[in-house]
């Protein structure tokens, strides 16, 4: 059953007295779903990214200047902030790959999907989870939560 | 394994560089996770009061005055907006019940959790998935999800 679908059934709920914010439910509208899938990918790209030129650039596409990144071990901020995080993460483990996992769950300006970290052919050995909040057709903050972790 | 051992083995990934945004992280620290629980069931409990008074009374407890709440059906700002919402949903559906569904997972200015909606004693009709995202001790932020809707 799509979300089409569901919409209208479940909608009623919320008819009365609802304000919507029309500014930012407006600029999402104008992004298509495989739009904000796209971007997530690049998100994950950026972690694999390991040429700091060709990261950077990735950064700047996917990221709002003012970015915010916080996961249960790192809180940083600005495209430098999380530049410098990814790059330590590369450098403490070499060869660790990142793929989304399933599906983007998308609606507004909000995203949801579950990533894998790992080495190539493997059972991942990180699993999280993230929620991306985006203005524009770029990602604001990032709230991200852990389901695996090595042990 | 708690998170208290999993940081140290995984934290060494993010020490190169990472720019903590001390003032937020500050605020959070000094909120203890059971804390955050207990906003988090006095959000659900604002879903099921149906006193406008009282309704009206957690939702100052419970919400920043600048708060935002965005699921794939609602997109509403401020205390009234989400109080309103509330009537709504609660107008259409007479006699559905929140609930907290499992743990609450938490950390820095960030939750999150699965909660049901439902008849009293029967399967939940409505699962819904929500990041909660604090300042200081109340709510500024929830991105919602929904994950099982009427069909």
């Amino acid at each position: 059953m799509t979300s089409q679908v569901i919409a209208p059934i479940f909608a009623v709920a919320y008819e009365e007295g609802m304000t919507l914010r029309t500014n930012e439910a407006g600029q999402t509208r104008s992004m298509s779903m495989s739009t904000k899938q796209n971007v997530m990918q690049r998100y994950i790209d950026a972690w694999n990214e390991t040429d700091a030129g060709r990261r950077r650039a990735i950064l700047a596409e996917v990221y709002t200047e003012d970015c915010t990144y916080t996961d249960p071990l790192a809180a940083v901020s600005g495209r430098d902030g999380i530049d410098q995080l990814i790059a330590g993460v590369q450098k403490q483990f070499p060869g660790l790959v990142f793929s989304l996992a399933g599906k983007v769950d998308t609606h507004h300006d909000q995203a949801r999907f579950t990533w894998h970290a790992g080495a190539l052919g493997h059972e991942p050995a990180v699993i999280g989870f993230d929620v991306a909040v985006l203005e524009g057709d770029r990602i604001r903050s990032v709230y991200g939560f852990l389901d695996k972790v090595p042990g």
